[in-house]
């Protein structure tokens, strides 16, 4: 027999019983059941319930065992009793009445228990991640991230794509991030970097004459710690294809991930229509360029209603150049209670209060009309009393209609015209709110689009448990810095829409062919058609105040690449950790990754980062400074 | 229609004829046949033969063709004249009319051409990496390394195994080389070090209660330069199980590569036998713990011929303890030429020369019998006299045998019993030779070895084109070391054959549950059953010099992980480069790798390393030291 095992903790059924078996796995948890020990054995693949009562050569081991040490048991396989079977549990026909127990890994009493579900400081489980790592979730979480990464592997193949590696020790690539650098030995004082992406590389390959490139691509970017982010390196699904236009990407990339979603998602749906909505667009309805979709809201200018109007702030406000007023509707939100509730979130944000008008019958109701409910009585008389008060209702109504009036300083302020005409304008009802933000957009869009998803999750508008994706296109190209420079807003490697012609006319006015993959709300993807003619890749930088020689010390090997036939090429790149955790339903990227570091960037399980000796420092010829 | 194709350059065949198609790609070649004008149009999946001739609205732009220009071709198919057929390609049988020419990516006067077979000095190369890999011999290696990557990873998860990702940024994981280090910006003078392997953190992925874990994993050692091995980061195929033994290692891998060295291959024959050969016969017999076993070789040890005898070297030398003297048998070697040559290699290498012994045949030759042929004649006269002197030769043979003799100095003063008894333990006859060394075996068994290999080449006896495997077992834990000292001679982290106990006697004599896989004279594989008990790691480590607190400092993530329930556990490692070098019959490791650097650990079209800014090295608190 194997030294080991004869079977897995996850093999053995019915079929089995009566057969001797050696089973090795992790001591879940002990029960003495009046001289009966249970022990729950677990490995990877499941657990097996061993048993041993006094008459067991195994007793006396079994009754010393701690949680968590790995042990070797042989026994026999027996069926449970009927009234015993764990329909769950896949070995839960039968027990294996212990004959022998080995202790293989002997286990100190616990920092962090694996059975159970008690909750540790991430400290503790990170500093012990080789027992959290043994808990079902955490378990759970992880295979499901191999597996998604498989998938994606087989969907890429499967389009036809070809997955190559590219260097990790090279030069910067730069991303927008800082560079973690890397000393080098055989040329003190210089320094390598770690690629903060695949993205010169990437290209390069489709100058160098492949095509259809991907890679589940390690990045890495310095960053300042972030819940959502690793702050040292992170896997990517990085991808690139040559002679192709914007929906080429799409159409190559929508079925690996829509098929991902609909593969691990549990069962959520998936929504296969995926529209495109421009950049400036989904500012504007969402508040957002990575909008959730999920939720039904959609924002609407309604500076016209408020222009020279009554309501002072607004008609003020609309007089300086550039400003908007945006009404983000609120379907079932009408009432004060909500009101109050938008105006305490708006306070949260910094902003003084949000503005809102809604709307309110002014039918009268029943008690209004005579009928008065007596819940001890419910009689004839009462049922008379209802009905004479449903009568004189549905009389009031043929004469007055269905009256509602709009509640609310701003609607005082406004008159009845302008808000009837918002009202019409958003489509809202009695029952309805609306709330309104003024200003400059980039000021306000980003407070709007959070009050949007606020208002969606209370009042149940967003319809959770589904997947919805939108690809935002019709990036800009340019934005003003608060120093009022022309910097790129986004990849200063995209091509500029209209090409040359366009860099020479209003560089704010140039939208990019970039794009995002929003999902719920997250950003899953972001690419572009590339830039691949040095002449107007030049030009794009010369508008972002980089001079031709910047260029050429910055980025000197893929402009020279550029100069010996580059296709037309574009691609993508989509966050492996993001994609999990919104599979795994988790909000912390610590739960979707084996070994993560803590927000500090430290492993505190290996003791990362830490001093060198000196003997590599002066390999390395460097010395550490003082702290200032 | 697409803008830029309605097909690759690979696509169109005689169905095709009559189409009007659209293809992009690369200008390989312009030929001018007298007023028509051929273009050979390449991108990644083939080339296309497209031409214009006056009429064609296209002929202007086409004449102006550069090499590496990259198009788009408005053309019609039409099939090729059946005496133009080109059966090698798959387009072979049409040809495309052009009727419009759009240039999409100029090029430059080429540093390096992309058509024809010039070789080119390897900076160059590197410098204009996107062209060369432009050129169909880099381009299918590269494919074929991807193809092989693919292939590994759908073999591993056939297999029952799971890949994870284990930290690239982490704490130093020694494997015998230097790390790279990356300093903390958040923790300035600290530092982290890139993984020489995952070795720890896939030793934790055990104790964590994975079980079997596999990762195309990137490995990063800062090696001075050689040949075969990249300066800076590499991939390999690492693994490791639970509950397991070195046989079931064994069992687990070897249908992996044995299928993959069958799939890609290329028919040569791949041995499914694969012996286990204990590393010190390894030694004696093939002089290296690699052995190439396409080599029928086998050397032997031939000291008590030679103790106490007439070859006064020898005899000398064997009194001195722990020498030996071992026999190279070279059958066919038999002459004094090839006895010539072998004493040149050995000069070669260092040696005064090499002893031999060569047999010989004593029997008359038909010449020497009477018999000379006359090339010019070949009548009755000349047969009569042939016949005659073989029937004298008959007779000689019949009176005095198959008689030989021992050429050699070495057969001279051994005398003829000696040397015969050697003959015959080598198994050698009539045009066989042996070669002998002799002393301390550590001292000469790495140029035996040598030697062993250029007699196998000499002589035509390796048997090329074919792929042979062995497992090299029971490697010694520890290693004298030059000074004295006793140290691990390979991986520290494998479990003693024996266990605590074994660490109690002679460290020299204690072997390991370690192996590597040799195939074809290459280590492509190595890898240990681990040692997951703490109290024998801290002996093992104790052995070696390190006591418990140096342990801790080093490994101290992992001894602790021991502490709390760890299996048994082992597995491996095999070098993707070294496989798809085998596999691709190329011995630079360059040209298996999309963006090698160079051996000064320089990348010549990325510029790296460089210098870093002073605002990187302030954020980092170091400082350069000037060159002493």
């Amino acid at each position: 027999m194997h030294a080991y095992r004869s079977h897995t903790c996850g093999d053995l059924t019915a079929a089995h019983a009566g057969e001797t078996v050696r089973l090795s796995g992790w001591v879940h948890r002990v029960r003495d059941h009046g001289g009966v020990l249970f022990v729950d054995l677990r490995d990877h693949y499941g657990m097996t319930q061993v048993l041993a009562d006094s008459d067991s050569p195994a007793f006396a081991a079994m009754d010393k065992l701690r949680a968590e040490t790995v042990v070797r048991i042989d026994g026999r396989v027996k069926l449970r009793d009927a009234s015993l079977v764990n329909a769950k549990l896949p070995t839960g026909e039968i027990e294996v009445y212990a004959t022998e127990i080995e202790v293989l890994g002997p286990a100190d009493e616990l920092p962090l228990p694996v059975f159970g579900d008690q909750e540790y400081p991430e400290e503790t489980r990170l500093a012990y991640r080789f027992l959290d790592l043994r808990r079902e979730s955490l378990h759970n979480n992880i295979m499901l991230r191999s597996q998604v990464v498989r998938s994606i592997r087989n969907r890429m193949w499967d389009g036809g794509f070809t997955e190559f590696q590219t260097p990790i020790i090279t030069a910067s690539s730069p991303e927008g991030a800082r560079d973690f650098l890397v000393p080098s030995r055989l040329h003190p004082g210089k320094f390598y970097a770690l690629p903060q992406a695949p993205q010169q590389f990437k290209q390069l390959i489709m100058v160098a004459g492949f095509d259809r490139y991907f890679q589940i691509a390690p990045c890495f970017r310095d960053e300042d710690p972030r819940a959502d982010r690793s702050p040292t390196d992170f896997y990517q699904l990085d991808l690139e294809m040559s002679f192709v236009e914007q929906e080429d990407v799409f159409a190559a990339i929508q079925p690996v991930i829509q098929g991902l979603f609909e593969e691990f998602g549990g069962g959520r749906p998936v929504d296969a229509d995926w529209p495109r909505i421009p950049y400036a667009e989904a500012l504007l309805k969402y508040g957002s360029d990575k909008p959730d979709l999920r939720n039904p809201i959609e924002m609407q200018v309604v500076s016209d209603h408020f222009r020279g109007s009554g309501f002072g702030i607004f008609a003020k406000l609309l007089e300086q150049e550039g400003t908007e007023v945006r009404a983000i509707p609120a379907p079932g939100g009408g009432s004060r209670k909500f009101a109050d509730r938008m105006n305490a979130f708006a306070q949260r944000e910094g902003l003084p209060g949000m503005g809102y008008i809604f709307w309110r019958s002014t039918v009268p109701n029943l008690e209004e009309l005579g009928y008065e409910q007596l819940s001890e009585r419910g009689d004839a008389y009462e049922m008379h009393a209802f009905m004479q008060a449903q009568e004189r209702r549905e009389a009031w109504l043929a004469a007055h209609g269905e009256t509602y009036e709009a509640a609310g300083p701003i609607a005082k302020a406004l008159g009845h015209e302008k808000t009837e005409a918002i009202r019409k304008q958003l489509g809202l009802g009695i029952g309805d709110a609306a709330f309104f933000l003024g200003g400059r957009p980039e000021q306000f869009e980003t407070v709007a689009g959070r009050a949007r998803n606020e208002i969606g999750r209370a009042l149940g508008l967003t319809r959770e448990n589904q997947f919805k994706f939108a690809w935002i296109v019709d990036f800009p190209m340019y934005e003003k810095t608060d120093d009022g420079r022309i910097d790129f807003s986004h990849n200063p490697f995209s091509m500029p829409q209209g090409g040359l012609e366009a860099l020479n006319g209003d560089p704010l006015r140039v939208k990019g062919y970039q794009y995002d993959l929003a999902c719920n709300g997250y950003e899953l993807i972001s690419g572009a058609i590339r830039n691949h003619k040095p002449e107007i890749m030049f030009k794009a930088f010369e508008l972002a105040g980089y001079p031709a020689s910047e260029v050429e010390k910055r980025f000197g090997g893929m402009v020279k690449a550029f100069r010996y036939g580059a296709p037309p090429h574009g691609g993508c790149a989509a966050g492996i950790d993001r994609i999990v955790m919104l599979l795994a339903d988790e909000v912390n990227i610590r739960q979707v990754i084996m070994f993560p570091m803590n927000q500090r960037a430290e492993d505190l399980m290996m003791g990362a980062p830490s001093e060198p000796t000196n003997e590599q420092l002066r390999e390395l010829r460097l010395r550490v400074l003082p702290k200032e």
